[in-house]
């Protein structure tokens, strides 16, 4: 085990030991958000023969056309396949994506004819290919369709509905157990006693998995249980998660519970402490294939940790892109503080005339819930020893979720 | 009932009759992703009282220490209160969020103190309130933690997880059902007999629902069904359902079936066809408080007309905000197509060094998907008779959801 390591050996440290998870085959009307595991291609051309674009009427082409005047033979129903063909000067009724008659090259729409009797009329221009969708139009049988990795959108969904693909292969959902060490810390569901506090930690942490894709199996606090049923807690985690977040107990005074609690369970300890603020008191560990990570008990110092540490982890089970993208961005306003070790301050990305902007959020200390009010969508990572941050200055944020702030 | 009306007066007669949802209570747990029904205000001073920062030695401050050795008069526990005070040259052994002993000015932390049997030495300069939390110091009672029609994210879960708010009232969720009217349609997960296309616009459409927020009861086509077992679905639906979305059948020309079924089913229809392309041929109803919407059955236009008519629906019922944001950018290639009533283009939206840039997608035919598989995020908004767009050329954009793309 290695302490107080630079953030990304830490994460490639982690991220080195996280195996993708398996595909698995979900209805497509429960594959949204989810990740597509294989590139997924068109089994045939889209439309799968020329079709009309409108409601309207089928003509032959020739170029020739003397005069714009049609008999029409036939009107086709929703469904219905021509069993005829047109000659010059006939015409059949089509409805918009129905098949049409052999010798159609054009379509004219309902509401540019006249009709007369058992004729229709019409003054313009009629070119080879109006109105008509041919085969392979939208896609031909080959066509990447979706890409493995690609989180599944709405688009997604419709184009594969129209190749019939009921089912999808998706990566499997990753399962997160979360257990809260501090023994002041109750479930936040329970009254506190005097010096007791309530279990936040928990729910944010629920919170971030799931919107990163996650199912999280449980969420517990040790509180005053014994050494052994908190080890049976870990346990049990480890069994039926694949990574377990532990939050809390990780300060480095005389109650560094979750590091021992950790190591109890026969854990391998990859790293304890990370040289970054907040979040310094973090470590990582892995038992079998499950991932374990320790993250501080203050809650902003959990969340950078979690987006640092963590989130990377649920991206690598499902198959994502190894970790958010780095920009740099105008910072609007100023954060005092200097020097020390890496910093990570909370802020909102958003875009104005002069391209990117930061702005930095209130409520910055790690024991601080408030900035995480906010919905910030970048850390803001700045390096050790920075001076204080002016207004104007250039900083490198980190994305954390596809969530943007957009202004003008 | 009016036709052919303007996207404006469309969007206002629908969402001049949608009522907001009820609210309903929910576990905390369950309320990611939901809208915040009514403000919700601190219940409580957050630390309800000063408290240690970090885990180290609680101590006096009088601004006129001598030297900084102190005698470590006891060590509190996690969550152990105490019983005691502290007076000059007395300190206390304290952890990260525990309570301080009376006569605390400062925590010095462990890591920066030298043990020396039963006393702790510490060099440095030592401040009134170094490393304690005081009480209120991230929540005073009665601020406000989150706004009726927010929607919880990660941040809110913690915050009021933190004040032991277990239960969240958020808006209902919104019931939408989807009916396919086109008679050649057939479900998806049916192969298509010759004239037959399968059904994507309802998948489609129940993707765009779920992410902004609603719970699909059912999702049918019509295919050969008679009328009136037509007329049966649509009353089923109209009972189930906040939203009934159609799709097809609502062309101009014999088969306007979607019109028809809407007005047999009692609906007072607000008006049919709206000055826009692709989207049309797109109406909308009001059955008692329930909004009918019909589609086009081309998907782009099905899309479109989802977008600008039946989103904003949604939007309105759970109580966000009326409409998505329009934003002005620039186009960063061309579209050649000119002239025509006012259409709507797919687009993604990035942000550049010099402000927003919108793409257009390429499959930007009414009877494509194609287009839908770049999870646009805006769509750009070229008024009436509009001349071809050239690259570089400012285009106005319809922010469609919260996503968006960063580029630099």
């Amino acid at each position: 085990m290695i302490e107080n390591v630079k953030l990304e050996e830490a994460q490639g440290d982690i991220l080195s030991l996280v195996i993708q998870l398996p595909g698995e085959s979900v209805p497509l009307a429960q594959a949204l958000g989810r990740v597509i595991h294989n590139d997924l291609y068109a089994t045939n051309d889209l439309p799968v023969c020329a079709q009309s674009a409108v409601d309207g009427y089928a003509v032959p082409v020739s170029g020739k056309e003397a005069c714009f005047r049609y008999l029409v033979k036939e009107s086709l129903l929703p469904g219905q396949m021509p069993g005829f063909g047109i000659g010059p000067g006939e015409s059949t009724g089509v409805v918009t994506g129905g098949p049409l008659p052999a010798g159609a090259g054009a379509v004219i729409p309902c509401e540019s004819v006249k009709c007369d009797g058992e004729h229709i009329s019409f003054r313009g221009a009629i070119s080879l290919g109006d109105n008509i969708k041919s085969q392979g139009e939208d896609f031909c049988k080959g066509d990447l369709l979706a890409r493995g990795g690609d989180i599944v959108n709405p688009g997604t969904v419709g184009v594969l509905a129209a190749f019939g693909m009921n089912e999808v292969v998706v990566s499997r959902v990753p399962r997160v157990a979360i257990l809260g060490l501090g023994k002041e810390v109750v479930p936040c569901s329970v009254a506190p006693l005097p010096g007791q506090i309530r279990d936040c930690n928990g729910p944010l942490l629920a919170a971030f998995a799931q919107r990163d894709g996650a199912f999280v199996t449980a969420m517990e606090t040790a509180g005053a249980k014994s050494p052994s049923n908190v080890k049976s807690l870990l346990e049990n985690m480890l069994w039926q998660a694949d990574m377990v977040l532990t939050t809390g107990g990780t300060a480095s005074g005389v109650c560094d519970q979750a590091m021992n609690m950790v190591r109890q369970t026969g854990a391998r300890l990859l790293f304890w402490g990370v040289r970054i603020k907040p979040g310094s008191h973090s470590g990582a560990a892995i038992y079998e294939n499950k991932v374990i990570i320790s993250l501080s008990g203050n809650p902003a110092a959990c969340a950078a940790g979690y987006h640092l540490l963590a989130a990377p982890v649920l991206r690598a089970l499902q198959g994502l892109g190894p970790y958010p993208k780095r920009l740099s961005a105008v910072c609007k306003n100023s954060f005092p503080k200097k020097g020390g070790p890496r910093r990570f301050v909370q802020g909102i990305l958003s875009c104005s005339r002069s391209g990117l902007e930061v702005t930095i959020v209130p409520g910055q200390k790690s024991s601080m819930l408030r900035g995480l009010l906010n919905n910030g969508n970048v850390l803001i990572d700045l390096p050790a020893g920075h001076r204080p941050v002016e207004a104007g200055a250039k900083v490198q944020v980190i994305l954390l979720n596809p969530c943007a702030h957009w202004e003008q």
